[in-house]
């Protein structure tokens, strides 16, 4: 996507051809920062601590960490700690996992010369995939606009309601549930988007409007609490979100609070959309509610809050009294019922087991 | 209620008899201040920058500003100069007008010289009618708590959830939701309160976390968005929130995002209860949504977070990128059909006309 007419990917090789090149988003939203990654050390330091987050970017980062180490040294001792050393930076990220079994499997049985030059290939491969299942995601999303586009007025947008960020930053190009808006955007097409803060993370008040903004897609940023109300008001057309993990009946599990939206989008019959990439449907789950763990995350994500001072410097301020508790589950499971649709790269299924097998009937 | 082992109202005469003393609610969560007012002036300053907030109190406060003006001045053109003053404070706090039109009608008729000790014994009884209603409140809530007290384990907590604060803080004493908690915690049944952030302005966070912790109530503090995830695993036994305004047919306006916690109640069946003193019911209104009209309050309190900083500063930072706007709707309307009851200072009342008109026959 753009920033300030500048198109960007989240992570990119550097002109050398080996150095990689990411937007670090820890310093989102208040500096565009570019960081040049010259040791598979810091790729997996830029993992750990979420210069690059998101699951498919993490995945395509962890590739080219692997590359950026066979350039330093390709010897099978070196992959092997490249892969070990990446593997440990988020233990529980999916993509992370698959990029690094992808990788090693292609490059252990290659002679040592030739592991660099495949490495780079398969981690832009890798990039390109992502990019092509978001863009066919947005392909699918982008009727469901249009449709809505075709009964407004001449200039009054299309309002689209999102929560967390399932945006271009959470991927390599276009985002999940953000790719349809992008499309729609580009194609002329009147939107403007709710953007949900995300407490306790913020990461749509912090990412969502920041890439949003910087792409020039309309926008207003919303406390969590606000979304039902707007919806009561008819100032939300249509839902749309991502997830991090989707079961085989179409139970969604995706940021805290995404449940909440789901339930005022049913009782105000607004459309509710989830984006995914297919290889987030876990087909061996079947109940949301009972088979898919909720992280609790540290308390300190809730009774405090980072952001830039009138000043220009970054503080963290605590907003809690001193003594008071926090709980923190960061996701929440939206059951199937109040899923409209699932938008994955092959089209629209409703969101149910025989939805589902009809679009990916190799997985029935 | 207590502040750490001491009895507190959020209002009384000092010792001299004629100064006001408050708890300056700005300070707070971070730091205990008491004021002593001892200006029309001042009373009128605390009102408007919400040193003394919450309807009840507001309407307390605003006796009490009379008071002290009868105390400076006593003559007819002080007392008319006195309650333009505090009316202006906060335009559209409907207890306040009512606590300065009773104050006016009863003063406005006396000698000079009787004006002061009537204006005193007035304001002292307007605060001890709000303890009273929001005691009698409490004394209706409780038997709910007990209730579910009896289904529990020995030593399982009722884990009831709130939103904003509508707690002692908000009143004279007691407060409206909070009144059958601490009743409760005063009788030794196991209680533990989730108390919602509650963005843009964080009351829950800093007011109602701040209040429960120091009377010894067992809490913990939790993003908006995690309420539902709470309660569909069974972790949230009752919730109880307060209103800013009643419909005579049971719609409750309160604070924004109360409505997607009375849809995740309704969702999991837990009981969703909502307590008020009988005046905040506007036996003109019929449909809340159609007639509430929802303030939309400055932007900048969704775009900035005031905390405190490690070294002990009060900052205020901005968590949303330079250029996105924000919308903040401060209320919203849960509509009647998802409230199982109004605690009322008569007792329960169905969320109905019916069952309002029942409890109180000479509206109806």
């Amino acid at each position: 996507m753009e920033i300030d007419q500048t198109s960007y990917r989240t992570i990119w090789p550097a002109q050398d051809g080996w150095r990689v090149q990411i937007i670090d988003q820890t310093c989102l939203p208040h500096e565009l920062v570019i960081l040049e990654l010259e040791t598979v050390e810091a790729v997996a330091e830029a993992i750990k601590v979420m210069r690059v987050r998101g699951a498919p970017l993490i995945g395509a980062a962890a590739a080219y960490g692997v590359a950026v180490a066979m350039y330093e040294d390709s010897t099978t001792e070196n992959l092997e700690r490249a892969v070990t050393l990446l593997g440990s930076t988020r233990p529980t990220a999916v993509n992370l996992h698959w990029a690094l079994d992808d990788m090693r499997s292609r490059l252990f049985p290659l002679e040592a010369n030739e592991r660099e030059a495949t490495a780079y290939l398969r981690a832009a491969e890798i990039c390109n995939e992502d990019v092509e299942i978001n863009r066919r995601i947005g392909k699918h999303t982008l009727p469901l606009i249009e449709c809505i586009a075709a009964t407004k007025a001449t200039g009054e947008p299309v309002n689209i309601l999102t929560h967390c960020n399932a945006g271009w930053l959470a991927t390599v190009d276009w985002g999940t549930a953000t790719s349809g808006i992008y499309q729609a955007y580009n194609a002329g097409i009147a939107v403007h988007v709710w953007v949900d803060e995300t407490r306790p993370r913020n990461q749509g008040a912090s990412l969502t409007a920041w890439e949003l903004g910087h792409h020039g897609v309309p926008h207003t940023v919303i406390a969590d609490n606000a979304g039902g109300h707007l919806m009561q008001h008819g100032k939300v057309d249509l839902c749309i979100t991502g997830t991090d993990r989707t079961t085989a009946s179409g139970d969604v599990a995706n940021k805290i609070g995404t449940y909440l939206k789901a339930l005022a989008a049913d009782d105000n019959s607004v459309p509710f959309y989830v984006a995914l990439p297919s290889p987030t449907i876990d087909w061996t789950l079947d109940d949301g509610m009972a088979d898919i763990p909720i992280e609790e995350r540290d308390g300190a994500e809730v009774t405090n809050m980072t952001g830039l001072t009138a000043d220009g410097r970054i503080e963290t301020v605590r907003i809690v009294p001193d003594g008071s508790p926090a709980a923190n589950p960061a996701f929440d499971v939206t059951p199937a019922r109040l899923v409209t649709g699932l938008v994955t790269e092959r089209g629209i299924a409703d969101a149910s087991r025989e939805g589902l097998s009809k679009l990916f009937p190799e997985r029935a």
